[in-house]
């Protein structure tokens, strides 16, 4: 196992990499529009890992009530599983709360699914399974 | 440069570790108080990063007020720098906010600093100097 992504919430991606990119140093390698989530996601690697600034496209965006709420901030971090369906199985017998009983499309393709923050302390925690 | 670990404020850690070591599979390889910022830690590794529960030791603990406002959820992400000065004067010269100008002492004796989270998009950001 090991972390994905951390998503996390801007008002607007040019804005938000003058501190990510100009001052922090990342590099932003890839944007696209993921329709179901109704953002724009740039991703910028760090490690293993990647930063994805999340945009809303859509005044229904989650991402758009998210920030009305908190005004900005992490949103979720995404664990990458090997085998999702199982990772989905397991939490479920240990009695936690999905908000997917079934994994989706997200970006690049991926199967994902979220877990409800009130079973990770307050986290919304995406799993990823990734293309084979 | 990579991410060092994801601090989760919760409650206790004892409750958390229900989700991330028993639901989620990870392992709690280390625990210990950080006298400096009054909080208890347990790091479970997860590939080349680690997520850090952390637990308030005291009712003034920085821990402690963000339960209170928000409930739990991740507290900051902690980047790994290979010079801790360096990577702060850079911010400075960006004009981003810094909360520490110089360097303190954190968990496993690193050098830390954090950046404001109104420069970040709302993320309270750690640099992290390992030990030598």
């Amino acid at each position: 196992m090991k972390i994905n992504h951390l998503g996390i919430a801007t008002k607007g991606i040019k804005e938000a990499l003058k501190f990510w990119e100009d001052a922090l140093g990342l590099e932003n390698v890839h944007t696209e529009v993921v329709a179901d989530q109704k953002v724009r996601v740039a991703m910028l690697p760090i490690g293993e890992i990647r930063i994805e600034l999340l945009e809303p496209t859509s005044e229904d965006s989650p991402i758009q009530k998210f920030l009305e709420k908190r005004g900005g901030g992490i949103h979720h971090i995404a664990i990458e599983v090997e085998n999702i369906e199982e990772a989905l199985a397991k939490l479920k017998r240990e009695g936690m709360r999905l908000i997917d009983e079934k994994p989706r499309i997200g970006a690049e393709d991926c199967l994902v699914a979220f877990v409800h923050p009130s079973s990770a302390n307050g986290v919304l925690l995406e799993l990823v399974q990734s293309k084979k």
